[in-house]
């Protein structure tokens, strides 16, 4: 990385999206033009939009294969493999910087192609063909462990030995800023009454980062755990909304199904992993010894990103902090969760999102849940305002944000931000 | 149903795919053009496959929106709404009817548009962009709960109060014919050791149906009870490929993940509601009473279908059938499935599956999986050749059929038929 590298567009020191990010996603800019949805792709630097389709129109940006960029979703670029992103990223960084003349003198190419992203509105970079949330933090796994089983035996056995993890639901993965209407389903408030109907009482945010997966394997082709990093494009921040009551009645046996499948929200712009390549960092040990098929070579297989977590009232003059992690903690790599995903034969496909679980840290202000910060209701958050929280209520904001720094480097994020709305209210006639 | 309409086309009195059928799918006839792939829509009809690009081409399947047929999926077709699929049942019935003239007398266009399902190759039907696994045979988790937890509270408490289901892998959705490859992963042999990496030793089927969904829904708008069956569009066979042991190790607290994802196996022909009409029949009693949302006015909401599985050993002389059963013994029905799926406000899309969970009768001769057949490897099996089975061998081929049958009327599903190959040999040089 070379941290001299400056770019002609103005990108402020505490930017998340300086020349050396350029984080893919896609965009519509219905703010300035008439047409109602023209997707196509960009990469963010500072305050704008840099749109890719522009620059592969007027020949600035020729990848095999392409064009790749006047599309609703990222997948056919991230699917024609790595010696393209390699090529569309260093020629997207030579173009911005203050080095190069072509974009920097050509006002007129400009203003085609850059847009403020206050002006557009971002889109799921991807199509997600599949969904998989792991629940690789072992300290969240710990927590609610010792909450609702046994303080003294919190992690279950399995939890060493493989990165537990299960199905989610891709159709309901959505971009930041969409509403969450708050979901109904069974309660169980009553141990010795039946269930209700009810709204959600207990909604949460689980705070996760997703990788995106950049290249598939064959039906019955085990990616090798070596192999795996290779597999992954970038990653982004996921808030897997969670409704903690409908989640405690209905899991066992087959595990969580209603109570995540109403909404899964993610950040708009994919951070490559070439981006995040200075900050990388080693997992936990791992004790005892991964089995052979997840033990890695490498040791350098975790990121050094700052995590966190804020809460914004409806009608609250500032958000509150609620928590502050990092991506570090986490106990299995994404490798391992890639390698172990596959291993029975399990196809993945590009665009496939992979979320890491709620990634909590050692202390509590560094819980990725309310069911952890507020430890099961019995120790409510005093937010800004007042308020106490122990769960999400109606009208409340959820927004997470995540970024790297090194060197005065700023890779980042930007943020995953969610309201909630009040219940559906329903009528049964019969 | 007018029972007395027949085909041109001779139909063996056995045969799943008379008149009244009709079942859609998507072929490929490599056998007889040398073009290596092109994917078409189809419909069954005795021994033969009526290409319905063929007729849409001929301007004798004209429907709104189309064309629809000359695609490698249905999902188009089936999403362009109800009055298609009805238009396009009745003018294919009136073209293969032995009444009208239009098909029946033109030998060159019966030339063009039919092939003898010998010599095509079926693939999917459809794009399967969700794929979701409910567990509602009471039969089956009680069974499954005597087996493993406690004889006397085998059902666990959610089970009588919605249909526990959840989500699986949509990638690994395969059409019959596809070799399952015998998955490897980690299993726990002895409690007080750690777990190994080995090919899965207790390699089971689970015979069960899915459907389609026809109609999907927004984000966040529950489907009602009372209209979820408009939802549907037709129904499969499914054998829910298991891996008993590393599901026995893997599955708590979050469910079934490896020891289900290498791959879910489905009939080729989309067998519709309307052709599965007549066959309609109650649910088993259901009590309690279930809560509102769930609470049908209907009470024909099941299907008299017969099932049945065959084993066939590889070098045997004849496949031995080893459980007979039917979906009307399902507690609770598709309709409540898609309710409760949809309750919390996810989105289905054309195109999901949704299996029924293992399909267990009453009595031993029907239960729905080896692990049941066989009750936990204490009953081996022994089947036509004298060779015995507790679970999959390789080599062995698994044959699902299914099929109603009333006042003469048949119709069927054909079969979903997967072989076992050996697991992959790996090498773990570190």
């Amino acid at each position: 990385m070379d941290k001299n590298l400056t770019s002609f567009i103005e990108v402020a020191a505490d930017s998340d999206f300086s020349i050396h990010n350029l984080p893919y996603g896609i965009f519509s800019d219905t703010k300035t033009q008439a047409k109602a949805d023209n997707r196509r792709a960009g990469v963010a630097v500072g305050e704008y939009v840099l749109d890719l389709s522009v620059l592969e129109s007027a020949g600035l940006l020729d990848l095999a294969g392409g064009p790749y960029f006047n599309q609703p979703t990222l997948n056919a670029f991230i699917d024609s493999g790595r010696d393209n992103w390699q090529k569309a990223r260093a020629t997207i960084q030579t173009l911005l910087s203050d080095a190069d003349s072509t974009l920097r003198d050509d006002t007129e190419l400009q203003k085609k192609a850059l847009f403020k992203q206050a002006d557009v509105t971002m889109h799921l970079p991807v199509h997600v063909p599949g969904f998989t949330d792991f629940y690789s933090s072992k300290e969240h796994a710990t927590n609610v462990g010792t909450m609702f089983r046994d303080p003294n035996n919190a992690l279950l056995p399995n939890w060493t030995e493989m990165p537990v993890g299960y199905n989610g639901r891709a159709s309901t993965v959505v971009v930041s800023g969409t509403d969450i209407v708050r979901p109904s389903g069974q309660l169980k408030p009553n141990a010795d009454e039946r269930p209700i109907f009810s709204p959600c009482k207990r909604l949460d945010f689980e705070l996760e980062t997703a990788f995106v997966v950049g290249k598939g394997n064959q039906l019955g082709q085990p990616i090798a755990v070596d192999e795996a990093f290779e597999h992954i494009f970038g990653m982004v921040l996921l808030n897997d909304w969670s409704a903690r009551d409908i989640q405690k009645w209905e899991y066992v046996p087959l595990g969580p199904f209603n109570a995540k499948t109403f909404a899964s929200e993610v950040s708009p712009w994919i951070v490559t992993m070439e981006a995040l390549a200075p900050f990388k960092t080693s997992c936990p040990t791992q004790e005892p010894k991964p089995l052979a098929y997840l033990n890695e070579t490498a040791t350098d297989t975790s990121f050094d990103i700052n995590l966190s977590v804020e809460l914004l009232p409806e009608n609250a003059e500032s958000a509150t902090v609620v928590c502050e992690t990092n991506f570090k903690y986490m106990y299995w790599s994404m490798a391992q969760q890639l390698t172990h995903h596959t291993i029975t034969g399990c196809k993945v496909e590009v665009g496939d999102m992979m979320g890491s679980g709620t990634i909590s840290g050692p202390t509590p202000d560094a819980y990725g849940s309310m069911l952890e910060i507020a430890w099961n209701a019995t120790k409510p958050v005093t937010l800004a305002g007042g308020e106490t929280r122990s769960f999400i209520e109606d009208g409340d904001t959820v927004i997470m944000k995540g970024y790297s720094e090194k060197d005065g480097v700023r890779v980042g994020f930007g943020e995953v931000r969610g309201k909630v709305l009040p219940a559906l209210s329903f009528d049964f006639d019969h």
